[in-house]
């Protein structure tokens, strides 16, 4: 197939962790609702989800290849989004802290023949943290705009003990699911 | 205490993993013989190399707190090194592809009163290759100065199905560690 390839995203840490796998793409961010049904198998959501941006996307550009993908962060069964502001990431950083918890990264990979989809949960343990630690952390900035207020790959990794699972899963991206499926249809 | 913190490396990858904990840290290579005897426990090996490093650069800066680390890469009980050449770098690759092998990274935190020394163990599994993708990523140049020829951090990442433990101990430094022992002593 020699279909061009989109990325259903606008995350610039997204589309770094794809180059990894291809060049040559293009980014085209799915604006839909992302409402996600709590109540529901996570995992099973979670796949939806990236699977109405592939295809928001595909919609209007029928002979691609569209990559769709989100990644959630679950704590006791419930879900913790982006925070509104430090309070709140104060909040989400103190309630992740000295535990483990999970991460859920869904994948859809979309072209007009073919649909794939998977969903990848990572495990992942913070230190105990003082309550100090964590408002110097999020005096870093680098909590408002990530999903359960941290960001693996930044600062917050030196409070992270241990992962288990798919570590550019956890970024954003499960890059070997992404590159098998492309390997498969390119 | 309001030492000067010294890493004990000229890895530009540890300099930037260490970014992350602190600021205004120097880095000064150990110039020593980095033979390690397999025939002894691994970590113990790993653990008594990265105090070496720390002690070598220590002698020279009494004054300072000196970070000195080493990684390694072991598959059936054997270290594979960096790799000399292109052939040697697609033997190692395809001795990995297909299976979990070991990451073994050592810590010494060494200041004229104090030592800490610590090694950490993490499970890296990679997905199957084959020839012509193993030579493909050998193609990439990323694997000339890499133990066990492969980056999990670059293109070496799309591979990797699966790790258990330490990201950041896998990429060259045991962050939370290292972060852990400054934290008790600065």
């Amino acid at each position: 197939m020699n279909k061009p390839v989109i990325l259903a995203s606008k995350s610039p840490r997204r589309k770094e962790l794809l180059e990894k796998c291809i060049s040559g793409f293009t980014c085209i961010p799915a604006d839909i609702d992302e409402t996600i049904n709590e109540d529901n198998d996570l995992s099973l959501e979670i796949k939806r989800l990236s699977r109405r941006k592939a295809e928001h996307v595909l919609a209007s550009h029928p002979n691609a290849i569209v990559i769709g993908s989100d990644t959630i962060v679950v704590v006791d069964g419930k879900i913790l989004g982006k925070p509104h502001d430090d309070n709140e990431a104060f909040a989400m950083v103190k309630l992740l802290q000295g535990r483990t918890h999970q991460v859920i990264t869904g994948l859809c990979v979309i072209s007009s023949e073919r649909t794939y989809e998977d969903a990848s949960v990572s495990e992942v343990t913070f230190a105990p943290m003082s309550d100090e630690e964590i408002a110097a952390y999020v005096a870093t900035g680098e909590c408002a705009d990530k999903a359960g207020a941290y960001g693996i790959q930044g600062y917050g990794g030196k409070y992270i003990t241990h992962i288990s699972g798919d570590f550019y899963a956890i970024m954003g991206l499960p890059l070997n699911l992404v590159y098998e499926e492309l390997k498969r249809i390119l």
